[in-house]
């Protein structure tokens, strides 16, 4: 989908393999409204560190990206080369330095090349085109499958208002800011104030509710960039009906890209939400579901399509939360399994068995406490995973 | 070893496996002195909740365990089940009831036959011998692929006390009692508040040290019998010199057991020792230990002989443990391969995956904060923990 002012650019930077896009460009033909959620693990890589900075004034134009080296655990020269790179762009772009924001992605601890960079800058800057974005979801690939591209459609007045997110995940993917890129470009005007609440909101009802493997990298970045192209009435107040239905989009959007990542998560064969309720609260809610959806064995689990619910009954035991272990009910789908902690007969099972085999599937676990709720999305743990990671470097 | 009045005798019962050893007795000629630790998981079993009981009071004389089935998540049926096989032991030892401990482990969520128990039992207890401890050993395993035993003698005054422990492991192996079974024995005269200080302690510095796969267990349970037969004089002063003695040897039994479990974990093919030093604190010391002997990405390298590091950096950033990243050290035995961050050249990372071909070796970070230290213990994640446990119930 178009998306009025932005248009998209990749190229082979050969940053560590020859022969695939690894560098990508998004620009605004004019300055845009920005709002960032970035890593929370204290070890943060140069481009985050960058674009905390430059995010924190609430404009910015364009980003550079690029896949296979993380420029993560680089030191000084890796912050030298996080600035190098983006001058390449605002020099070739025409932009003011700060305006260029960055993204890296791939291993951690080796220094990015900067030649890659401006080895290919001229020809970046005259590839953009406003239906580029796909190659760019291409360039930011590690480990996963297939690209990452969503875009969602909204009235804001009469103005048709447009949100497209290009995103990567796969490997270290865990809850409290999943670990992944992912930039949104929209043509919607709207204050910055009112797009960092936005953007939020949306990460934790999306990317802060999946899991892969529990790890979080040094290098999640989200960036939602608002150009106003669209022409719109500006959206500023926070619980108005139009910012109510950007909102609305951008939550679609988001999860959708989420999923996105659970469903190519590092060797996922199958797609689990982990649905919550009954809690004591919704913090309780939220503990029990992601211990369940990080647990190495409920997961090794799903991959042999086994209804094995008393190891979700031993990750709830040790998540925190409050219940009573005599009085959990816990549903494959719609196959009740356990009820009142207590495991159904072998039929029930054979029926929860075939619910295992789907490719996409419910586990809901009522804990009769209360009304706290909370879904998480999770992948299985497969003998991919292990091959993946346990190869990842050579 | 032999233990001044200690028998011990195991039984094929049928429980899950018809040619298997499956149910282990050991007794004490005569009343013990007992501690136990046991799961800190929410959901305990039904053996669990008996012997919490029963430990209260400090006092035992014989310990009936079995495989295949945890009776965890068994509702009333499962408590009664669990007294009525201790009953069984009484019956046939000619003891109270009160003095037998029952442990289990195996598949949650299923009833345990106790006709399995009653068919067996004149047997068990014709067949107790004082050298019948590999046996009890080899009842009690699970995906373990070893009886794990060991044992170690101290000079108390002029009597030799021995310590002989008889352990189960392999999955759901997590720092914060580990989940497994352990029994030890000891003829020391020791008093029961004595006892339960030494057993904590002991605990605290091998199974709480040790991970596989982050899951706790239903079951987890620690026994320490001391039966007084090797005529010590008693010892009440917890920081007595022979306390202390006994407190060495008990230390090193578990620690041995400890390692031997992570030496088998599901599908482990090498040992890791993860020393954290620097740390702000010992507390800060284990959260940053214990995370990254956690971390599946971090055992997936160890599992490819990668020397990774920026996945243990990625893993200590989101420990919570403070550090200043650009100050860490990391070393893969005598290899510094990360020097104030930074990792070093090819050549010596070239030396650092030779020491991670090894079977065995040890992690050293320095996070340079101040004097907190923790090790911890760990195993790779390999293909073959997938397999076993994709397919452990079918």
């Amino acid at each position: 989908m178009i998306i009025n002012g932005f248009s998209y650019a990749a190229a082979r930077g050969r940053i560590r393999d020859k022969d695939r896009l690894d560098i990508g460009l998004i620009c605004s033909d004019a300055p845009a409204n920005v709002a960032g959620v970035f890593t929370t693990n204290k070890v943060k890589a140069a481009p985050v560190v960058l674009d905390m900075e430059r995010v924190a004034d609430g404009r910015a134009q364009a980003i550079l990206v690029n896949s296979g080296v993380a420029n993560a655990c680089t030191g000084q020269q890796g912050n030298e080369t996080a600035r190098l790179t983006a001058s390449f762009a605002a020099d070739a772009l025409g932009i003011p330095e700060e305006m260029v924001l960055v993204a890296s992605t791939g291993v951690i601890g080796m220094q990015l090349e900067t030649s890659c960079f401006e080895r290919v800058m001229t020809d970046l800057t005259a590839g953009l085109s406003a239906d580029g974005y796909e190659d760019v979801a291409k360039a930011i690939m590690t480990t996963d499958t297939v690209p990452k591209v969503s875009s969602k459609m909204v009235a804001i007045g009469d103005r048709e208002v447009g949100f497209l997110g290009i995103a990567k995940g796969a490997g270290m993917i865990m809850p409290n800011m999943a670990t992944m890129l992912c930039f949104v470009m929209t043509d919607a005007a709207i204050s910055t104030s009112a797009l960092k609440t936005m953007l939020a909101n949306s990460n934790n009802r999306s990317f802060n509710r999946i899991t892969v493997d529990g790890d979080t990298s040094t290098n999640d970045t989200v960036l939602l960039l608002a150009n106003g192209r669209a022409g719109n009435e500006l959206v500023d107040e926070v619980h108005s009906d139009n910012f109510l239905k950007l909102q609305g989009a951008l939550d679609d959007l988001l999860l959708d890209l989420a999923l996105q990542m659970v469903e190519d998560g590092e060797g996922a064969t199958k797609v689990v939400t982990i649905q919550v309720k009954g809690a004591g609260n919704d913090k309780q809610a939220e503990q029990a579901a992601r211990t369940v959806a990080n647990s190495s064995l409920v997961k090794t689990a799903f991959f042999g399509e086994d209804a094995n619910w008393g190891r979700i009954i031993g990750a709830l035991g040790r998540s925190g939360a409050d219940f009573d272990p005599e009085r959990v009910d816990i549903a494959f789908d719609e196959v009740m399994m356990v009820r009142n902690g207590l495991g159904q007969d072998a039929a029930t099972e054979a029926r929860a068995t075939q619910v295992l085999k789907q490719p996409r599937f419910t586990v809901t676990i009522d804990l009769k406490e209360g009304s706290g709720a909370c879904a998480f999305y999770t992948c299985d743990l497969s003998l991919d995973y292990v091959k993946i990671n346990a190869d990842y470097r050579t």
